[in-house]
């Protein structure tokens, strides 16, 4: 796995896909990084997905935008153009939401223009269950071949790429990251962005491909595997067309990356979904997990766990290789139900000798705290209280990370003070990194989301402040005990030392 | 278990019970209902547990609240007591926060005060682990009984309850609701309340019950079995002190209400806690979930699902015994997912009809709905076509429950406009609750939460209308479908029929 080895792997796969056939001249970085993006199908009267691009292309700054319907002049406040062929400026990606019957003659165009991506959200192909329109998808593909341009979808979201300033949802952040996500599905591909979006998960490339009908989820694995702005790839796959060729792709991913992985369509109802909805043919969901714990990618049970074991990737430092956790926090019942939480998903909470016991009674308050672990102390017991605790902690050899809970009940609102002021949250972050840095060892957040708006508040702004400071944040015990336990289990059986 | 049968059950219950010796004169329905609180303990100077009950007291409008202090004259703009015995007025219940040292003498007051029952927020008893403590806790017992009042306690927060206007915190909501919850953790008897608030929850008494040295677990849940205000029962307990006799007490309210229960101090670590937080002695949790099972209980895993299930035996109407659901949605990876969610969970999703299908398509958009279960359709399908939708699906004889489930991603704030307008969740509400008439089948809600302040606002107003409707709301389909068939599961195998 040294990187002298790679060009050889790479040529070595190149000769196994048969995808990658001699005609494919446009590669996926060049997709990635268009010059020009022409929307075709956009309205001045409606708002709906093509009209969204727009608006997220003109808010990102992207410098060459260009709407395209022959029936109006301006979209948006940008000049409409009546073709693609009309368009007076470079166009390498076309963004498209026109009518299946009428993409034939929009490809010819396309090809005339020279350009090298064409993304179709319509949908209605393949998926539609119609004869006619499996039909048309196949000669879809011969024009891009013929063309020498790629086919994104049809029937998704298409691209989000920060670096390039590409992306198909006005809240799509800017910064890129080192997460590069495969989505069948358009939904997800917004979802997953959005929704990890709070926990400081930022994307390299985000590629939803639907039918899949050219640009697939076996080439984006492989492409993944080696883009070196992707440390961490997640996939949402509802069906694969070449079980063979994905396997091997899927193995080569994990080899080199963590592989976090959703297969959908796992039962009968989300099966008949799938298949009205990408036209999949699923396949057994256990046969699936067992093909991916195979070859070390990390099958995943929905899109919120995908989320959370992402975050443990992406923000514990180092991946801890063994389960020995020290649980702080207030209260306990949450005590409890904390400790519960860690050892049902088989982590360990080793007892504190009477050494540790006494080192943090010296500093926390003595009537109000439960030396045990899970040490039980108020949430706001003092700030250096808590800084010198974690690294007391944080020396104990049979700890292997350090898990610290926060409630948001109003009650946090009471007396003493607030959590999100800056005498308490600065200095405790300051001590959690230096705990990390000191001991090599991580420390993980459980802060448990309010369901009221002024909690909500207070919530938000402390997780900002975590995550500012690269911590990973979950939003219950269990899910963080679920995903801790993932990592060391993919970190155990791993070849890699990443 | 016909209603004349009650004083019966009653009486043989009463025999059998050692804790309702001759001496116990006053009832749990008197401890509810005081007429005047004391609150021993209080400050001037600080904001913690005692003038947190001062403050919640107030804020509630109870009538007689008296701080106890000889150290000040007044707290929270109270006349302050220099004792429980100075104090003019009726006094039924004291809230101590006082050192453990000093408790036998304000025992003695309360006694000379003829109180119907103390309650000690006060720690550092039996748990504390030293045995002069566990002898004082003896003590506190011998002079509760000679003084015929009760202890709530020691190591709890007490009472919470609505109709009386005692409260333990200022966020208690001041409307009583039909559940009531036992909890010996003071920190959950907390959370719960709060945590389950926005999803319309609400209780006739919730009593945090500590290490339970007099009012324990057991007589908690035959006063709840039979108390006309509670029609759920909830408890959160660590471990029971007599397990026959808290069997047989699970057995008789479990045999009346749906009882949903959580074992707290399920692991090593969590045990560990539990016994350093309310000196309980805890036991396997797979026999005590089997137990529970045997008995009819309903066990839950976190108390997060306690809240789901709650919400399921609440606002289910009817509570239905099969698993046929009909689950309407936008989105095809969130319906494949949906799907999924189901399945797992034992649901079923039974197929349309081509009949079904015809109807849903001169209702539904065609572009852009997929005609089956799961039913793919925007969002934003107008209020009309998803009503009539649901009256359609609601017809179908293979369905016993209709799910109708929302995203609040930012998308959902582009173009066709936003969930929370009257035009479109008004009469969307109104055809769900038709709906549910005319077939006699539950509509359920799945709202995903944002994770971003504005989007929180609009999920918060969208849940507040469906919540104030009456209709049980989840926060993601996982947590809905296993708690539905926890319902049914109860249905199928309850002896009620209620």
């Amino acid at each position: 796995m040294g990187s002298s080895e790679e060009p050889i792997i790479k040529r070595q796969e190149k000769r196994n896909m048969k995808e990658s056939s001699e005609k494919k001249e446009v590669t996926l970085d060049e997709v990635f990084c268009p010059r020009g993006v022409a929307v075709v199908g956009v309205s001045a009267s409606k708002l709906a997905f093509a009209e969204l691009v727009v608006h997220a292309l003109k808010g990102a700054g992207f410098p060459a935008i260009y709407p395209v319907n022959p029936k109006y002049r301006e979209v948006l406040e940008l000049p409409c153009y009546p073709s693609v062929t009309a368009i007076p400026g470079v166009v390498d990606h076309v963004v498209v939401n026109i009518p299946a019957e009428s993409v034939l003659k929009l490809l010819d165009e396309c090809a005339e223009k020279g350009v090298r991506s064409v993304h179709f959200f319509t949908a209605g192909f393949g998926e539609s269950g119609y004869q006619e329109r499996a039909d048309l998808e196949k000669e879809m593909l011969v024009k891009a071949r013929a063309g020498g341009f790629r086919i994104i979808g049809p029937n998704c979201v298409g691209l989000y790429v920060p670096k390039s300033r590409v992306l198909n949802h006005f809240d799509d952040p800017l910064e890129p990251g080192p997460i590069g996500f495969i989505s069948q599905s358009g939904g997800h591909a917004q979802n997953i962005p959005h929704y990890s979006r709070t926990r400081g998960l930022r994307f390299s490339k985000v590629v939803s491909y639907g039918n899949g009908l050219d640009v697939n989820e076996s080439e984006l694995l492989d492409y993944f595997a080696e883009d070196p702005e992707t440390e961490i790839i997640a996939a949402y796959i509802e069906g694969v067309k070449d079980g063979p060729r994905f396997l091997a792709a899927l193995e080569n991913a994990a080899s080199r990356k963590p592989v976090v992985i959703y297969k959908g369509g796992r039962t009968e109802a989300g099966r008949r979904a799938a298949h009205g909805h990408t036209a999949s043919l699923t396949s057994s969901v256990a046969i699936f997990d067992a093909l991916c714990r195979q070859v070390k990618a990390i099958p995943v049970d929905d899109l919120d766990e995908m989320i959370d074991v992402l975050t443990a990737f992406r923000f514990m430092r180092p991946l801890p290789r063994e389960g020995g956790v020290a649980l702080v926090g207030a209260g306990g019942g949450p005590s409890v139900l904390a400790g519960d939480g860690m050892e049902k998903e088989g982590l360990r909470l080793p007892g504190f000798s009477v050494e540790v016991q006494e080192e943090l009674k010296k500093v926390l308050p003595v009537p109000g705290s439960i030396f045990i672990n899970p040490l039980d102390t108020p949430n706001l017991a003092t700030a250096g209280a808590v800084s010198v605790a974690m690294q007391v902690l944080g020396r104990v050899p049979e700890i292997d990370l350090l898990v610290y809970h926060l409630g948001f009940h109003p009650i946090s609102r009471w007396g003493s003070g607030r959590l999100s002021t800056e005498d308490f949250l600065k200095p405790v972050i300051s001590a959690m990194k230096e705990t990390m840095r000191e001991n090599g060892k991580p420390v993980v957040l459980a802060l448990r989301p309010p369901q009221d708006l002024d909690g909500m508040k207070e919530f938000l702004a402390v997780q900002e402040a975590f995550v500012e400071a690269e911590f990973p944040v979950f939003h219950s015990m269990r899910k963080l005990a679920r995903s801790v336990a993932r990592v060391i289990e993919w970190k155990r059986t791993s070849s890699s030392d990443g």
